[in-house]
C-alpha cells in the first residue's frame, strides 16, 4: 500500500478515534482550569532537524498520531498548545498541562515523546506548579478586593507569556504579615491593567528550580508590558532573586494549526 | 528538468513576484522606522553545517525562495538584514523586523524557518522591545533638549551593534525625578557622539530577559567605542545588571549580498 | 537466524541469568539502604535519538543486556530506578546506586554504558554522597527527638525528588552549637510533614560541586511543596548558596516498566 | 582527474598567487601591529569532527584553499596563527587579525569560513579591541616612565595567551587621578616581568561584553604566571569584574605549520 | 589483506615500538613528579558516539597506536591515566600530565587527538599549573612542621580527585603574614587525614581560569571527604570564589585497563 494511501487511512483513524472517544466533561475540564489543588506544567519543545528529512507523508501520518494522542488523554488532564517559533528561541512550540496529579501529565508527556513525531522533539524545558488559593488577598482592604473582582476581560487572547520567579531568602524570612504589605502594593500597581492581561500563578517551589511561574494572557502586548514595567518598580521586586531566564513568549493556538505547521 | 534550469526558473519567479508585489507604501514603513508603539524583533540565526552539503542548484532555489518571502510580507513588516558571521560568534546572519503586532513578526520568521533555507538555520537569540516617545527628554534644560535636535548624520551606514541592558531593582525603586537626573548626565556623556553614532531604543521588560534594547549604526567603530567608554563613566551605569551578553556585532547589508554569500 | 529469534534467545538467557544468580542476601540490602558510611550515587541519563533508529529487535535485545547486567551486580550494589521523562528536562531514567565503594558503582554504571543500550545513554548528572548518623539530633531537646522518631509512612512511594545543595562559607563558619540551633529551627518546620514526606540526607562535600543530596519520596506532591516552603522560612535557609540546580523529578519505577517503555 | 592530481594542481595555484601578489609592504604591517587606532580581532576555531571523515586529498587541498586566502588578504590585514589544541578546551587553532577597519577583518573571516577548510570551522569565541595611546603612562613619574621604555626582548615568543576583562562599575566611577594611581601601582607590579613577558592592550568596550583584551607573549610561563600572581595583589585588581573566562593559552606557530597538522 | 590481520600487525609494532624506545629514566620521572617548576596538566575527554560504531578491529588498531604514542613521548613526560566514566558526568578518561615544558604537553595531546582514537575524543576540560616550593609552610612553628613531614602512606591510591580554586581578590590583597596565619588554620584541619589522604598543589593563576588546582588520592573516600568538611570550616575557606566547578571524581587506572575498555 502507497504511504499517501496510508497517511489518509491514519487520518481517518484519528477522526474516527475523537469522535468515539467520551465526551470530556465540562465540569472537569472548568475545575482543573480553574480550581486550587491542580498541577500545572509548562513543556517546552524544539523540532529537532532530522524531523524535516522525513518525508511528507510520514509528517502527516506521525501528526495524526499526536492528535489521537491527545484526545486519548482528555478524559484526565488539559492540554492547551502554543506556537513558540519566531518568538522565543531554542523553543517550537510549548504544551501547558493542566492535572489532579502528575503522574498523569507525566503519562501524557512520556507517550507523546514516544510517538513518531515525538521522537524529534527536544525537550528544552519543563516548568511545574500547583495552584492555591489567593495567599494575601484575604486580608487586603475591602475596597481593594472589590477591584480585584472587577469582570475581566473573558474573551480568547492571542499572546501567552510565561514568567518563572525565585524569590531570595530575605523574602521568605519576612513574617506573612510584611508580605502582605508587599503584595498590597504590588497588586494596586497591577490593577490598571486587569481588564487587559489575564494573569494566573502557580507555586513551584520545590517541583522545579522557582519559586512561582506567573502565566500572562492578552491581545495587547504594549499593556503587558507596561504592567511589567509597574511591577518592576514596587518593592517586593527587589526580593525577585530571578525573574524570567526563560522569558516564554508565544501565540495561543488550536493543536490542529500548530501541528499542521509541521506536517506541511 | 535539470536542477540548474529549476533553480532559473524558481529566480524568475521571485522576480516575477516582487515586480507583481503591491508597492509598499513608503509612508508605512517611514512609520514603522520611526513611531512609538512599534514592535522590533532581532532574530539571530546561525547556519547549521548541512546546508553546506546540499547542491549549489539546491542552495539557489533555497535563497530565491526567502527573497520571495521577505517581499510577500512587505506590506506587513519592514525587514533590514545584517551579517554577523565573522564578526560574532555563534551568529551568522541577523534580522531586525519592526511591525504593529508581534503576531505579524512570528507568521515571517516562522515561514521562514519553514523555508529550505530557513531549516538550515539555528535560532540564537531573539530580543523583542517597543518603541515608545522618549520618558525622560521632555524633562531635560532646553538647551540639551535643542543640542538633541541636531541634524545627525542621515546617511547609511556600515555597522550595528546590538546591546540589550537589564537594569537592577535599585533603579526601578528610584523616582521618575531621581532617574531622570541621573538619564540627564547619561545623554550628556552622549552628545559628543551624536553625529557619528546613530542610537534607538527599545523597552523590553516583559517580552524577553532584558528591560531594554539599544540598537546602534555607525561608520566609526571607535567613536562608537568611545560613546560606549563614556556610558560607562556615569553614575546611571552602576543600575546595569546587565549590559550586552550578548552583544552583537555586524555589518549592514542588503538581504540580496547575504543570501548570495550563502547560496555561493 | 532472524532477529526476533535471538531476541527471544536473548531473553531466555536474561531470564536463566536471574534465576541462577545467587540470591541477593536481604540483610545487605537493607544495610546498603539504611546503615551510614555507604555511599549514594545519582546517575541522570538521556537516550539519545538514534536508539529510535534501531530496529525494534535491537531494542529488545538491548534491554534484556541490562537486566542482566543489573542482576550480576545485585550482590554488591542496590539499583533503584526512576523515570524522569515527562517530569525533568534533559532527563530520561535516573539510577540511585547505594554501594559499600564507589568503585562497585563506577563498574556497574561504566559497564551500563557499555552496553548496546548504555551506548545510547548520556550521563547528564552524576551526584555522590555518602550516609553518616545525624549530626545534629543527639544535641535536640527530648520531645523533638521523640517526635522525629513516630512510625512515618513505611509504604512505596510514587514521586521521588532529588534536590542538591551548596552551603555559603557563613554557614560553615558558624560553630556546632549555633549550627544545631538553627537546625532544630529547621527541623521543627519540617515535623508536619513527618508522615507524607520521606527524607534522607547524604553529605557529598568533595565528592561532587554540593555539600549535600537531600532526597525526598512523596505520594503527595502538594505536601512535599508545602515541605520546601516550609524549609525556605527557615533562617538557615539563608546560608543555601545553592539549592536544586538541578531539582530532579520523577516517579519510582520497576526497572523493569522503564526499560519496556524504551524497548517498544 | 585523479584527486592526487588535483591536490598537486591547486598547490601549485596557491603557489602561483603568493608569487603574483603584490609584496605586502612592510610598513604597513608595522603601521597594523603598533599604531594606536587599529582593530585587533581573537578569532578562536574548534575543528569539527566531518573534518577526518574527508578523503587525505581532500583535506590538502582544502589547506592550500586557506594559504592561498590569506595572502590575498595580506595586503590590507595582517594574520597571526596559534595552535589552541592540547592546551585550552573547545579550542584548535586562533587568528589574530589587525586591520584598519573590523570590515575588513569580517571578509577575511567570513571568506575563511566559506572554504572547505572553513565549513569545517566552529567559532567558539570572537573577541574584538581597538589599540589606543597610553591612557595612565603619561601621568606616571619620570622614573617609571623611562622603566617602562627598556628595551624588552624583542626576540619570537613561544607561547601567546589572551585574558579579556571586565571592570565594575566603581572602576570607571573613579575620577581619572584616582585610576591613574592604581594604575601606577598594578605597572610597578608589572616592572620585574617587562623583559620576559611582553604585553599588548586592547580596549573593546561595546565591541565585545569585555572592557580590555590583554594579550601576552613569552618564552618563560613560569614568568607569566609570576606576572599574573602580582597582578592579583594590587588594588586595582578587586575592580575586575571578570577576569579571564576564557583563558586562552596556546603556542605561537607559523600557518603552514598549523594547516599541515590538519592536512596529514 | 583482512582487518583483524591488521590489528595483530598494529599490535605487534606497538609492542616492538616499546620495546626498541629508550628505557624511561627513573630520575626523571622522579623529578617531573616530585620537583617544584614542572607543569601539571589534567586533560579530561569524553568519547563521542560514532567510536562504538567502528568494528572492532579498528578499535583495537586504534587503541594500540595509543599506547605506541605514550610510550613515545614517555622521555620527556610523565602521563597518569584515571577512568572517569561512571563517576564524573561529560567526562569518560583523564590524563595527568606532568612535563617540564607545556610545549611538550602540547605535542603529546596534540598528536593524541589526532591519531584514530583521539579523533572521537571530545576536550571537556583543560587544567594547567606548575608546582612551586611551598609558600607558607617556612613560617609555621616547629611542631606544625615536623607533623607535616610524617610519612604519610606512599603505597598507590585508587580514587582521585581534582578540584580547582579560585581565590577572591581580598584574599589576594592580604599581606603574606595574613595569608600565612590563615594557611596554618587550614594546614592544622588538614592534619589529621595526612595519613589517609595525599595532596599535591599546583599554581595555576594566568594559566587557565583558576588560581590552584588541587589534587587529591585516597583508598578512603569517607576520610576525604571529611578532609573537605574540615577545610570548609576554616576562615581560609570565605576566599574560595570558586572551588570545585567542575569537581572531577576518577578511579587510577593503568592506561591499557582504560583502553581495553574502551576497544571491547
Amino acid at each position: 500500500m502507497s504511504l499517501p494511501a496510508l497517511a489518509r487511512i491514519a487520518l481517518c483513524a484519528a477522526v474516527l478515534l475523537v469522535t468515539m472517544a467520551l465526551p470530556v466533561r465540562a465540569a472537569d475540564r472548568e475545575a482543573l482550569l480553574t480550581q486550587p489543588g491542580v498541577f500545572g506544567t509548562f513543556a517546552v519543545f524544539q523540532m529537532d532537524h532530522d524531523w524535516w528529512d522525513l518525508p511528507g507523508e510520514a509528517r502527516v501520518i506521525a501528526v495524526a498520531e499526536v492528535k489521537g494522542l491527545v484526545e486519548q488523554f482528555s478524559r484526565t488532564i488539559v492540554v492547551e498548545s502554543y506556537l513558540m517559533r519566531g518568538l522565543s528561541d531554542h523553543a517550537d512550540l510549548m504544551f501547558r498541562v493542566h492535572a489532579h496529579a502528575l503522574s498523569d501529565t507525566q503519562q501524557f508527556l512520556a507517550s507523546l515523546q514516544g510517538t513518531r513525531f515525538g521522537r524529534h522533539l527536544v525537550a528544552t524545558s519543563y516548568l511545574h506548579g500547583v495552584t492555591k488559593p489567593a495567599v494575601y488577598a484575604p486580608g487586603f482592604p475591602e475596597d481593594l478586593k472589590q477591584a480585584l473582582q472587577g469582570p475581566g476581560d473573558a474573551g480568547t487572547k492571542s499572546y501567552a507569556i510565561v514568567m518563572p520567579i525565585r524569590k531570595d531568602a530575605e523574602w521568605w524570612a519576612l513574617d506573612h504579615a510584611s508580605r502582605g504589605t508587599l503584595m498590597q502594593e504590588h497588586t494596586k500597581a497591577a490593577l490598571p491593567y486587569i481588564n487587559t492581561v489575564k494573569r494566573k500563578l502557580y507555586h513551584s517551589s520545590g517541583l522545579d528550580d522557582f519559586d512561582f511561574i506567573t502565566y500572562f494572557e492578552t491581545d495587547k502586548l504594549e499593556e503587558f508590558h507596561g504592567l511589567i514595567r509597574a511591577l518592576e518598580q514596587v518593592k517586593e521586586y527587589r526580593h525577585d532573586r530571578r525573574f524570567g531566564h526563560p522569558t516564554l513568549l508565544g501565540t495561543i493556538r488550536p493543536l490542529d494549526d500548530i501541528l499542521e505547521l509541521f506536517a506541511r
